[in-house]
């Protein structure tokens, strides 16, 4: 029926893999409590313990689910610690995840949005009137058992579910100011233009860069862009070396789509950011590069 | 309750992986447009601009969802050119596209069932009447902003929703009286039997070739089947090279089962098509071989 | 409303991969039969074959989900051959399995807890009054043509969607009095303590045995754990060999969680088991071992 509420809705975001059955058991766990609950896998992938992977999975992803989704994630490499567990009602929607920092490039996005009040401070954010986080202590909105290496089943599901099921988050634990928010490296002003770094790679071996729109427009021409080599240890995904590596010839200008390059190219992609892309190949593996390499872009 | 309409339901076919959260983003704008509609992932692991790849998934596939299933297909090394984008309703099914060929090998599946009319000429199928086909342009059916490079959270995963909340086809945009249709290669007639090729390598590594049933019968124990080595270069997933690739030693006999091979053996598989595998193993990795590789049938 | 009943649930548990369409087809012929269900799949990458990879899935994943749900698994050599397949009520649970001892951990495990009566007899389990079994010989409940190679496809998903759908368990075929069941391999007594082995490795390298915490109890410091190379062809996933593969130093003690570990370490793991890890690293890469190496614990 047109007036029946919509199912709610969860979305999991992990680096659980989908090797093992981690994942399908936090669906038992959500099945069992909010049965009628919608879960949407946004990502799985996140390498292992990677936590600015983590968040810009949530950052590029978040705000293509309805305003009320549950959004679920967890990687936890503090698992079994004494490191905190949030709950929080930002932006339209409810996060649920472990208090290490996730949550904070989509929490910044928020707020450039204008759709979150606070501030960030030295990596946490600090909450205004228009947010509320809890702390998860509560444990009967836990599985009755909780073991020290998979809270995930047996914190998150069930606070998550319960959270779709309609439990108020206040009834979750007691209330925080301010959450653990890792900061997206910034661009850095040059002589001629801006110096960035890879951020992601995608599964097409594309290289999403910290540089956006913001800084170089929208397929503007006049831009050189350079890929100067690693400046400190990759982590996340890393590109198997390709043939010859060559950081020294410049892509020319930014192309409207993948389609108009011929090679190597450069463009503002999907979710804003400057991407550096080969039709029909991987950047990644032409240039030998991994996630936090330097990128330049020097004004023609 | 038993006469209640079943929820829709939107199949998806991509080969945007799942390392990323591109799926997980177009569920997500999904679920804000269809709040009731069940998307199932037909596969997603199509090799990155592989159309031929993403037409046999979908022939495979789609006839296996039940009649009014939105099938929702993107490979689309186009994406951001000029190129065309379709919905059509044809067999009993709505598709949603990229008009690159996409679709074909399963339009001729449903005209070869007689549930399609029209026919195919020259890279097209020219419909009849029993078909509808528009091409995507009215743009309040799709997200607000749309990206250069992501048409499939932008456009074609809104309009996969609109269809399944009853938006009507035409709503969409003009129609066309044909769409591209990429062709399975055919077999060929030899003095003693078959030629043909393998078309696709499944996670068994199993080689599923153009021959079927049709040309070769079931289980028939008179076929000698031998590989006969690439015949152009391979595409779509290939098969590291194994430590004895030998293509001079037939198979002797179509089985009827995996479990009857003592060794490299072959089938008329699930799908209708012959099948080359070896029971436990690999047989893409025991001959070395990939998409495209010629395979004879001779008459013993 | 509060009081409507929950959708019915189905897990798909494979070694089907999802690298192709055979795992969407599935959900498509059950949302044919049932279209309310609900499908989660616990996990579809056991190792192809791999029936004990199968049987530890389900058995670490099967009570995490509610009453009532449908567990089908499907790890099946001997798909086309005269191999039985099952549907089985027990444990408050149906399950829908080909005849190979897949259940087999699982139904041991509901039998430990007091939830399963009957007994393991040489690679079959005798059941009790408290569970029905039936062989699966009703070919109205298949799909019209069954294929020599697909049963997932043309037998069990129907079949589990029948059921989801409120078909009852006897009239899919005879009742059977007993249903092969694989047994976890038993850690053995030895004159410091017990010998185990690695029954599965997870996507984090972490290695878990079947030593579990009653035998070792939980987080006791005063065992020391060692690995002794493999006592027997590895299956199931195997890890590259690590630079220096040394057995020789003894993991001292068990903690509690994986933060605490400082190098390889052990600790009871969320299903009870013992697992030998290295935080942000893979055990089973570091020490170049598979699935079948030998586990020792030794009182110190």
């Amino acid at each position: 029926m047109a007036n029946e509420a919509p199912p709610p809705l969860i979305t999991l975001t992990t680096d659980f893999g989908i090797e093992d059955n981690f994942v399908g058991v936090m669906k038992g766990v959500i099945a069992g409590i909010a049965p009628t609950a919608r879960v949407v896998d946004l990502c799985h992938a996140v390498p292992p313990q990677d936590i600015h992977g983590g968040a810009f999975v949530l950052l590029t992803g978040f705000e293509f689910f309805p305003p009320g989704t549950v959004h679920l994630a967890i990687v936890d490499p503090g698992v079994g610690s004494d490191r905190r567990a949030i709950a929080l009602a930002a932006g339209g929607y409810t996060w649920v995840a472990p208090d290490n920092g996730l949550l904070g490039y989509a929490l910044a996005a928020l707020a450039a949005a204008g759709r979150l009040g606070g501030r960030w401070d030295d990596g946490w954010w600090l909450l205004a009137d228009d947010a509320v986080a809890v702390a998860l202590a509560e444990s009967r909105y836990w599985r009755p058992t909780v073991s020290r290496t998979f809270h995930g089943r047996d914190v998150f599901a069930p606070v998550a579910a319960h959270l779709a099921a309609s439990v108020p988050l206040e009834a979750l634990g007691p209330r925080v100011d301010r959450v653990q928010a890792l900061a997206l490296p910034r661009p850095v002003r040059t002589e001629h233009g801006w110096r960035g770094e890879v951020i992601y790679i995608d599964r097409f071996g594309n290289l999403i860069t910290n540089l956006s729109a913001a800084e170089l427009g929208e397929a503007d021409l006049a831009w050189n862009i350079s890929v100067a080599g690693p400046r400190r240890p990759t982590r996340g995904r890393r590109a198997p070396l390709g043939d010859s590596p060559d950081f020294g010839a410049p892509i020319r200008g930014l192309q409207n789509s993948y389609a108009e390059m011929t090679g190597l190219g450069a463009l503002i992609g999907s979710s804003g950011f400057l991407e550096i892309a080969v039709p029909n190949g991987s950047a990644a593996r032409r240039l030998g590069v991994g996630v936090g390499c330097v990128v330049e872009a020097r004004r023609r």
